[in-house]
């Protein structure tokens, strides 16, 4: 309205779990999309070693799987002075949050969750930290008044779930009317829970695996982003493609190569690759070859900065720590509204 | 061996739920019996104040109970000193055991909890967090390295369930047996999570209500240990008899008057009330005017050292405080060795 009004950054948050190397789904999916997050807005990212809990039971891969995430996000770009950077338990009171949320929440919402569905249907032996994973995800965010998280088509309703658990903390606690919680954070009352907002990114780079399905790890189709050179070239030489012979054009739209390609490609360069393939007299081989050197271009210095920082572990830890007291100044007075208006005493020190 | 082997106490625990005001039932059934326990074990209490979350959405209630229980605890004879009286949510990190639990508890034990049971079969609609009550319970006891629970028969499952978790997380996390975890207090290691047992009292005093049902607030069938004298007065004059008429002989045994007797009496005074049923021309109301003088005697000091502790918050404040420094010293430890176990950071302070 005036020349002189501030204009504050949303708060936006990310967690990321620490199960093994990312790969390039990871990186074009997650890390680059919430790393470009950071130049608009206010920054958070957690690796969230607790939620990591329920499927690891290694605890040196975990140990060594948040500080390879942390060192992988800072190689990506993450400017640990401008942006938080955490581990989820140096946080604990998110877990406080949790069962405040647990206690508001019935049990019909968490059934719906997509996760629980899907390993029902496969008839896994559901742990109950997969089950209260939506009740954890959504105290996650709301410990830290977060307003945008971005998430991709199919975790929406992660976010919906937060949103829903934060309501009916407010109706049940902060006299807040059933469906009149004021869902806009201009307006909010600074005492209840603050809704959280979907970013939901329109596009999201679509990674095929080596055999052309979703790249993932459990389908032993991917490529690892820190690679070292010789692994990258056997994996990249190694995409299927069709068996259609050299002299004959080929189609690039169905084909795996010129797909991983288009994320690394200028629109220059993709033309070009699109001629080749249309033109004939041009291999497979040559495409994998092509997509090798742009790979190998984009990665080197990310796996060299990659190196440098997880040889130096202490340093990583001070990064995470330091990030760590930003997050929990942040936390504190949340925890402390919600332990007030649920009637629990002020928060205790720890140690004793 | 030795003549100077020193014999420890081991350690019991027993949480209280902070939902309003004890009545007889809690008294004779818990208090009392838990009371006795600090006779020749380390006996600790904590008001479950994150329990009563589940049900209580009034912070003031919940505040005014938890200071409720407390003065209870005290003017039923609990010595501070020697006895550890805190606030569950004093040492929230019975919550980061609680996910550590969860994460290695399948779903199964969970739904063969009587308390979800129970709920299903009256088509309740249950909480997460009372779903995962049994989860906190467990944690409740093996953040303080129990060696004993007192439970009633029908709370044995819970401490079952305890040791259930207890095993699972020894088992996918500390490199024992399956089935292997020495339940042997005397033997345990010393760094995984200790094997609670359960201490089954024999004889659980049976407290019938006004009506001759379980006494329960639920009920409304209930009478209040700090009953002002008046009030105490015209519920004992409503407990409910059969009609038999005054002369003729009554039996003791199916009469709710006489088995609230017995809570309070002698062997000689109940020898002599046994005789006054047999003898006729002893009706209901002499038998509950004998029934309120002793209820009046045992209750009167307690109902005024409860009045005079209430009265002084600030010193309840104290001495929780200090039970629960108490608490946190014998947690911490515990925390340290889960955390280090399960591949966390060391834990850290708070607040920043």
């Amino acid at each position: 309205m005036t020349s002189s009004m501030t204009i504050e950054r949303l708060r936006s948050l990310s967690g990321i779990k620490p199960t093994g190397q990312p790969h390039w789904g990871n990186y074009f999916g997650m890390i680059r999309p919430a790393l470009e997050l950071a130049v608009d807005h206010q920054a958070m990212y957690f690796i969230a070693d607790y939620h990591a809990l329920t499927s690891v039971k290694d605890p040196k891969a975990l140990r060594q799987d948040s500080l390879g995430i942390a060192a992988t996000m800072l190689a990506c770009g993450l400017d640990p002075a401008q942006t938080l950077l955490w581990r989820q338990s140096d946080v604990p009171q998110v877990l406080e949050l949790t069962w405040v949320l647990s206690c508001a929440t019935s049990l019909g919402l968490l059934e719906r969750a997509h996760s629980v569905k899907d390993a029902r249907s496969k008839d896994k032996d559901l742990n109950h930290g997969v089950y209260t994973y939506p009740v954890l995800m959504a105290a996650d965010i709301l410990l830290y008044d977060t307003d945008v998280v971005p998430v991709g088509r199919d975790q929406r309703q992660h976010l919906e779930m937060a949103r829903d658990m934060a309501t009916f903390v407010n109706v049940a606690w902060l006299g807040h009317a059933a469906g009149g919680t004021v869902d806009d954070n201009a307006r909010w009352d600074n005492k209840s829970l603050k809704l959280p907002r979907a970013l939901v990114r329109a596009e999201v780079a679509v990674v095929p695996g080596l055999d052309g399905q979703k790249m993932s790890k459990s389908y032993g189709n991917s490529i690892a982003v820190f690679a070292p050179a010789k692994e990258l070239k056997q994996r990249v030489m190694a995409i299927v493609t069709d068996s259609a012979p050299l002299e004959l054009p080929k189609n690039p739209d169905t084909c795996n190569v010129f797909a991983l390609y288009k994320l690394f490609a200028t629109a220059d360069q993709l033309g070009q690759l699109r001629a080749n393939y249309a033109g004939g007299n041009y291999g497979y081989g040559h495409a994998k070859l092509a997509l090798l050197a742009l790979a190998e271009a984009h990665f080197a210095p990310l796996r060299e900065r990659y190196q440098q920082l997880i040889a130096k572990p202490d340093d990583l830890e001070d990064i995470l720590r330091d990030g760590a007291q930003r997050a929990r100044a942040i936390a504190a007075p949340v925890v402390d509204r919600i332990r007030s208006a649920v009637g629990l005493p002020a928060h205790p020190q720890w140690p004793a």
